[in-house]
């Protein structure tokens, strides 16, 4: 599928910071100023392109984004926070942008001083061959252990306009600082209004990348940038209306296709899992229990193994620290029940063993304290992950 | 070593909850009541017998222990509750014991109802075998996965007596509810007042058994318990005295031992590595770091790997929640520097890479924060973790 979306241009080079040769620099441009949202990571140490794009995305608008793979520019003190301005002025001068409109990311090993030379290279060669067409060549460079490229596209009506939009993401361990890291550009052709824009953006990442994990670990480099160029002509979206519901909906699609992605290429895995809590007081603890049974290297292995090990699943369901009554949880898996208040049944294990066999499933955990639900995605924990992650060399 | 500690009898033989045929059932039995001080597992899903045991040691003295192994006797409901106070009984009737004075504890596989004709052979066969000499046959009964049995001793002298403070312990996952668990239990023949000897194990379990970890995950069956039955004679030892930090120091010294070995043997481990966190405004705060670090699997990955990847490391202390400031932050890998004030140094890595071949080292990271520190052991994660906790199959 053609991803294109109206006002944006891409381009997808190599220039030599990947010794594999393959593409390691993405440019996405807009024709005009976009209004900007953005989600960092959470992480105390961030990179030099993140505390850069902070600064950027919280001042006004940003016209395009400059992103390279293979090296992460993270552990590299001043020198690393003047790369990170310099690309961003490469960009500028190379396209008659003002630099501070301009996003940096960075993705890959930690620790290493970004090659300048290369990167000067690769500006002017992505550059030369900006194209509107070439949505799928950017979210190619953007890519380090990924097995896949991940994009989604969608569209919808807002007053009276077709607008348009799309995604591209990156990331197969949540954090695997050497050669991972989320990088997620979401764009569209709407006009939206800044409020408005910030708002679906942290709501749906709430729901989607930050409800998917691989490992529990997360990057110092992770960034999800929301741009809107309002090249459709629309009334500008704001907070509270119809089509802020529309637009927040069409976000949320191809946010959670990006998140789905991620878990399934996640490093070594051969599961996806939904963990599904219901029962609980609120969202946020309901996501909390989610988000144990989903870290937990036990139950991540038995997914691995193909093993029911109800035992495993209980066990981090109690460690997650919410006040809940052990007696009371129900566990189905892919729809069999498999403990009944708080009890392993024996008798559907055979049945779940079967359902373990295939490559997604659902996990449900009902807690039985109030009305309230959370899903948290995650893949398994294979010995493919740990030759992965252990076999990388400096 | 041949372990005896006055006053205690103890026995470990097979009664055929395990499949292999292994020692499954261990007794340990004072010849008076003791004085009992235990922590248990802060899993919210806790096995029957963590119940049962939780609420005899709150109520007294404590005069036997009741271990199998190869059944956990978790997610089992009532009749687990049952089967476990009925463990107790038969332990009392044959050697005429108070019941209420017996704890029980179990470990294994999750959600499988204790098969009781086989505990009640096991008890009477090892309540005809019980003697002052079996302290290993009793260490080698209560283990799973081990590999190796774990058990330390050391001796002090109090008011004039010379005390003995020994322990076994089992666990070689921090859980891994079918088949893990960790079980300690420390004997001594001094006298100790209660307060005094609670305040001690629960200090002690902390910079201990609390601080190490294999996999970050929390048994429903975790136990340590703590008996002074005070043959020795010595006056009771009180809080605040001379003689309770001579004997804190001596417990200190059997649990760290203790729990050394339980990394050491870590499901599938080839490493120990300390993470000795510096520089913090509290303890707390640096074992918080030190936790995060020493829960990575990133970080553990690049232990087994054998990679000096600084990164990890950086990433992990970042996302540990604590206000620090990336730019102060030190970090050494067996005494080489390998980044200073936040900034990788490239020119240490080959040194690095020589000192993370050997089987154990220290990373040592300081905040510049504050003075206080804390450490946590930790094993790597290898292929061979994930291997035994995929395999094992109902």
């Amino acid at each position: 599928m053609n991803i294109t979306v109206p006002g944006f241009r891409f381009a997808g080079v190599s220039c030599g910071i990947k010794r594999s040769k393959k593409r390691d620099l993405a440019l996405i441009v807009s024709e005009r100023p976009a209004t900007a949202a953005a989600v960092f990571t959470t992480n105390r140490v961030k990179a030099a392109p993140v505390l850069t794009g902070m600064k950027r995305v919280r001042r006004g608008k940003i016209q395009a984004v400059v992103v390279n793979s293979g090296n992460a520019n993270a552990c590299t003190g001043k020198q690393g926070m003047r790369d990170a301005e310099n690309m961003c002025r490469l960009v500028g001068a190379r396209l008659g942008i003002d630099p501070n409109r301009v996003v940096p990311s960075s993705t890959g090993v930690i620790g290493v001083p970004l090659p300048m030379q290369k990167v000067i290279r690769g500006v002017g060669k992505a550059a030369d061959v900006l194209s509107p067409d070439s949505f799928s060549l950017a979210a190619t460079a953007i890519l380090t252990t990924d097995r896949v490229p991940k994009t989604s596209m969608t569209a919808c009506r807002l007053d009276g306009k077709k607008v348009v939009v799309a995604g591209m993401a990156k990331g197969a361990g949540m954090v695997a600082p050497r050669m991972a890291t989320v990088l997620g550009y979401i764009l569209t052709d709407a006009a939206v209004d800044p409020a408005c824009l910030r708002d679906i953006l942290s709501r749906t990442a709430d729901r989607t990348f930050n409800a998917v994990t691989v490992d529990g670990d997360t990057s110092t480099n992770d960034t999800i940038l929301f741009l809107a160029n309002g090249v459709a002509g629309n009334r500008a979206v704001r907070k509270g209306g119809k089509d802020a519901k529309k637009l927040e909906k069409a976000v949320s699609k191809v946010m959670k296709d990006l998140a789905l992605m991620l878990v399934a290429d996640a490093e070594g895995g051969t599961k996806v899992a939904e963990i599904l809590v219901e029962g609980a007081r609120s969202p946020a603890e309901a996501k909390k229990v989610a988000s144990a049974v989903a870290n937990s290297n036990l139950v991540k292995t038995a997914f691995f193994g193909e093993d029911p090990n109800l035992g495993r699943i209980m066990a981090a369901v109690g460690y997650a620290d919410v006040p809940l009554d052990p007696d009371k949880i129900d566990v189905s898996l892919g729809g069999v029940r498999v403990v009944r208040r708080g009890m392993a049944l024996r008798e559907t294990q055979s049945q779940a063993a079967r359902i373990m066999r295939q490559r997604s499933y659902q996990v449900r955990i009902n807690l039985r304290r109030g009305k309230q639900t959370a899903s948290v995605w995650t893949s398994d924990l294979s010995t493919g992950y740990v030759r992965i992650n252990s076999a990388y060399r400096t």
